[in-house]
């Protein structure tokens, strides 16, 4: 099922489902199965607290041991390519390689360099980011049971969101209704199979879900990028106090954070009841934990026969 | 009690008998009680290989689990506040957030910030270090048995020194005597409720403890900062072989290093026999595992009932 | 024997013997045996993706604790010199230190440094790189059985070659037949004592091993330290299809790797059938846990009597 884990496009309704229960039975304290040795390396080629600890702890949680890998400090500095990369990994022994990289779809040349390691894909490019995109939709599970018929709006700088991009692709697959909005320029026609493009006013009073996006800095710094100051990227395209005083009473406020506060969304938002960021950060731990046992079990990592077990070290 | 771990201030001298107590358990082999999972993470925003490492080492003797955090790689990059860090790791399931942060106090505002995670201080800007005070005390009781009406000397870079500010706050509090030297410049008003400045040779004859301070390298650099050539300050400042001939004959050299070598000390008196500087950051292990112990107790982290104790994972 | 493990000078063919075997037997699946906690650290003061994450590897399936060391934050940037650190890392409890370092010999002035520390090297400067060169006999025994009267070329940028002089002296002492080729300004005149300099293509036909160098990169750079270009260098003293399809039928292609495809070995004989090259990384991980137990068992590191071994904790 899932040798690797690298985009929406490969998870099915079921799948997600699947994960999702799976993850909220590690929420409530389902202790991991036992298993045999299972070595993971994390290759964060872009910054991240986020989703490199939480991946961290993810594997921690679920008994792998973590071989240390700094991008900065490896021979990627030597000039080797990425394939060659992996496949030395593959060599030492590592069996899953969670990896960020710039590059729109790095993974594609590398699924075929080692056919016995993983590639679990923590954000590519302008691409997929398929661990943000699970837990998100745990998140909104948690809250409304279902997707069928949920409208959710995906809010602010759409342009090269890796997380627009799979949110926006699996809740349309799951049944909920996806809205758009933010600076128009940047609804790009990729978006259009998915949902219409809204103004925001109309937007925050109809979803039941209001994904806001993170702001790029470079947009608003000084030079030759800046397109906006903070101020008026709020006023315009952010969500205020007034504005999130219109949604509905049930409706929640995701953010896949870090948050630019009081710029795509008022500071005090993020830490108010109807907001579920924190909750989010939370919910990815065990989202991944079910996400790495997937990608274990299908390719028998760590299946070690039981007349040896007691012989593993962990 | 040690719900967080910040300051001298919180400190009793009964809490200090006590975490001297129990670091000499730990460093006569007491095995460390059994514990359900810790999560620790080590945030160090300036640089250390001393304090670093003992955490490190600490946090493995203790059984915890630590998380990688690198801040160079992290969101901080992106400008996320150091609050919104804690709350992230928080949320990712870190119990015990071990800081080093140039800004004085940085940890006031963090202390709100998550209610589940725990501060420990390695050191805030020119404020407090309190593992450094605690070994310091530690290597101290080792050698004297008490503290009541021991004399010890601080000497050299008083100027925004954290170890002079949390020794000689904690020394006064135990009934120690504390004076002072290096450069007059140096000795600020803060100092003076703890003990009187005295002449360099004067304080080296009268200690038991002579407690030598690092002097920093910006004020030896060329340029504007400098403002003493090494030989200079060694011969004016510093503890020559000469002024360590006319020490008490049980009387030790203690110094948080990394030492200057011939700058603040004469090189060979570092491996002497009346130094400790070693066997300062041996005994430094030992204390931090007291310490996070503490800070383990006081907020019940790894207290699993013992029906549950059998399925949790390490 | 091996207190340190620092330079094929102290290894017998005796000793290789013992490491071979023992990581073969590791290969195959022998259980490491217990023993008590043991602590390394891994100071990398050059980039490597593979001797690092080998020795990664290694030591966590040897049941070692590593406490983490990243050098460019530590107090080495400080101006603390190699020595202080090591005596800090020895004080604070590290066992083992895993080194690479720019310096020649820079382990001579630290094998006094602490009694109480072994100092494992990952490559010296220009000097040796015995792991290296023990995974490179372990590959070789495993193709050929035995060494004695067994042809070996040692190809390319041999100036300033830390494997190429571990290997052409500890191949030697086994009683193989070594050569040289490349670029004939680099054979300096330490090769000599032990094989010839023959022309590439007359040493291509006569080996069973053919170990390419990695040609240093700023010998392609554009300024002042250019002296060839990729193809110029590729034509003339690289292994290319052709002269490739001279070599003797069971003969083999070993490199210490990242490999600079198309310069001093065709892309596609990486991975032919005749190329060890990633056996050769397979193998470093069971050879460094060789190395590694040797170090420990030469100091009993780890060597808890039976009574107390149940309540250490690793």
């Amino acid at each position: 099922m899932f040798m690797n884990f690298v985009s929406a496009h490969q998870v099915s309704p079921a799948d997600a489902m699947t994960l999702i229960d799976r993850a909220e039975a590690f929420k409530n304290g389902t202790p991991v199965p036992e298993h045999g040795p299972v070595y993971a390396a994390n290759l964060f080629f872009e910054n991240s607290t986020r989703t490199h600890t939480s991946f961290e702890m993810a594997e921690r949680k679920l008994g792998l041991t973590v071989i240390p890998f700094d991008p900065a400090h490896s021979s990627v500095s030597k000039g080797e390519t990425l394939s060659d990369t992996i496949k030395t990994l593959a060599a030492i022994g590592v069996n899953i390689a969670v990896m960020r990289h710039p590059a729109d779809a790095y993974y594609e040349p590398l699924l075929a360099a080692s056919p016995t390691l993983a590639i679990v894909n923590a954000g590519d490019g302008a691409g997929q980011h398929p661990s943000q995109m699970m837990l998100d939709l745990m998140t909104i599970h948690e809250e409304f049971g279902s997707f069928a018929g949920l409208n959710v709006g995906i809010v602010g700088d759409l342009s090269h969101s890796r997380v627009a991009h799979s949110d926006a692709e699996m809740l349309t697959k799951l049944g909920a209704n996806v809205f758009f909005s933010g600076p128009e320029k940047y609804f790009s026609p990729e978006y259009k199979q998915f949902g219409p493009f809204l103004p925001l006013a109309e937007l925050v009073k109809k979803v039941d879900v209001l994904n806001v996006l993170r702001v790029q800095l470079e947009r608003f710094n000084s030079g030759e990028t800046a397109e906006f100051s903070r101020a008026d990227y709020h006023a315009k395209y952010g969500i205020t106090d007034a504005l999130a005083a219109t949604m509905k009473p049930r409706a929640i406020i995701m953010h896949p954070a870090p948050v630019n506060r009081d710029v795509e969304l008022a500071s005090d938002l993020v830490e108010a009841p109807q907001s579920r960021i924190f909750m989010q950060m939370h919910n990815g731990v065990y989202m991944r934990m079910a996400m790495l046992e997937a990608v274990m079990q299908a390719r028998q990592f760590g299946a070690v026969p039981a007349s040896q077990a007691a012989t593993v070290r962990r």
